[in-house]
């Protein structure tokens, strides 16, 4: 079978991908995919993504984490946004959170409606997710979320950097995703600083959030894979192969 | 005034922008833009881009030579198609073409709908192009063709030469231009090795036409910048600023 990664630079270009048998990896690195992955990591039981910030309120007399951000904020009356650092394991583990954000949660939404099967991605859990990726027997789309249907730099790194990792097992690769290699190959020295030269970046700093990116760029300190199930976003259990020689 | 250049990557991202006070560079450099400014250095009258095959027929009495190419083949029963060899100056010279291409043209007239003025670049004229873009004060969109709406390695590592080359006089630079720039200063040294990673150039290898590819990477071999006026492309007449000291 040939195995193709492709990069999805914004969902605003996924309707041209046919991923009806392929793993879709949703990346928003700063910050909803980090923090799910640090919070799923963590011991929540569940993250629930949804569209709108209303669609928060459906669920707030049950016990539920409440998470909603937009433009980088947390929405007033939340619980929190998506901060990793609100999603340390005193704060989520057994609970299930509810979480709306402004690229992350679209994304999602969109995969899930055509894809074979759909994870989250960060550099948090970078060779966790790779591990398991070189293992399953089907192509990869991975779907940067961006800013507003707009290209990013740490989405598209991020990419880079699986693409990086998975070179050898795969047999084809798109021009977005030799891009995004590449671009990783420049970057990877010194993530923070090349960031610097995002508008993205730009606007964080402006919402103070620079112990945020820090944290979201950190390699490998989760091993937790969070995995769609239905509408929930859990734990996927992984089973490794063992080879007997 | 801020002068601001962004990259759009593929043509399905452009309605993001606000070009309205904007000069738009269309590219796409296998091989329409690069005909293009090519047929119009060899004094071309004017060529007509439009949007499908069979708006050619509209002009078939009346002593235009008539383009047409789709998936990168000449249509059947016209007189050329892409390939820059036949915009050449016996063939060319004060003739008027119409021409329609598979991403190329489309991008045009997405692009002219909307922005202050379009022209057309392609590394055959990229420091007249640049230079020009220099002395106007205006914001740039460097709009990529792309294939299909898709990105591709080709159209973005030229709009990385013209970020590079304008890098000192702009003050506002978005995420893709940033990453455009930096995936042409991996590929400068050998633009046609790398373009060997394209998936795009795996399509051309087997339309044979490695020397299209080559000629359209060639530098600064055209002084003409097409610009759009009305429904054609013409030479822009370029008035040099004399600075006396």
């Amino acid at each position: 079978m040939q195995k193709r990664i492709e990069v999805c630079l914004t969902p605003a270009l996924l309707h041209l991908y046919d991923i009806s048998n392929s793993i879709v990896v949703v990346i928003d690195i700063l910050r909803a995919t980090s923090s799910m992955v640090y919070g799923i990591d963590n011991g929540a039981a569940a993250i629930i993504p949804v569209a709108h910030v209303e669609d928060c309120l459906n669920y707030s007399d049950s016990g539920y984490l409440l998470a909603a951000e937009r433009d980088g904020e947390v929405v007033k009356g939340y619980d929190f946004g998506n901060s990793p650092f609100s999603y340390q394991k005193e704060k989520v583990a057994g609970k299930t959170i509810v979480l709306t954000t402004t690229n992350g949660t679209k994304a999602l939404h969109m995969a899930r409606a055509k894809a074979s099967q759909v994870v989250i991605g960060s550099f948090l859990n970078l060779q966790a997710l790779c591990d398991w990726l070189r293992e399953q027997n089907k192509s990869v789309l991975l779907l940067c979320a961006g800013w507003k249907d707009q290209f990013n730099l740490e989405d598209t790194l991020f990419a880079g950097a699986v693409v990086t990792a998975l070179r050898k097992d795969f047999t084809h690769f798109d021009d977005s995703s030799v891009a995004a290699e590449d671009l990783y190959q420049v970057a990877r020295q010194d993530l923070r600083a090349y960031l610097h030269k995002s508008s993205h970046s730009h606007r964080l700093a402006q919402l103070n959030i620079e112990e945020d990116v820090k944290f979201c760029l950190q390699l490998n300190i989760c091993q937790a894979i969070p995995v769609l199930s239905g509408d929930s976003l859990i734990a996927l259990t992984v089973t490794k192969k063992i080879h007997i020689g």
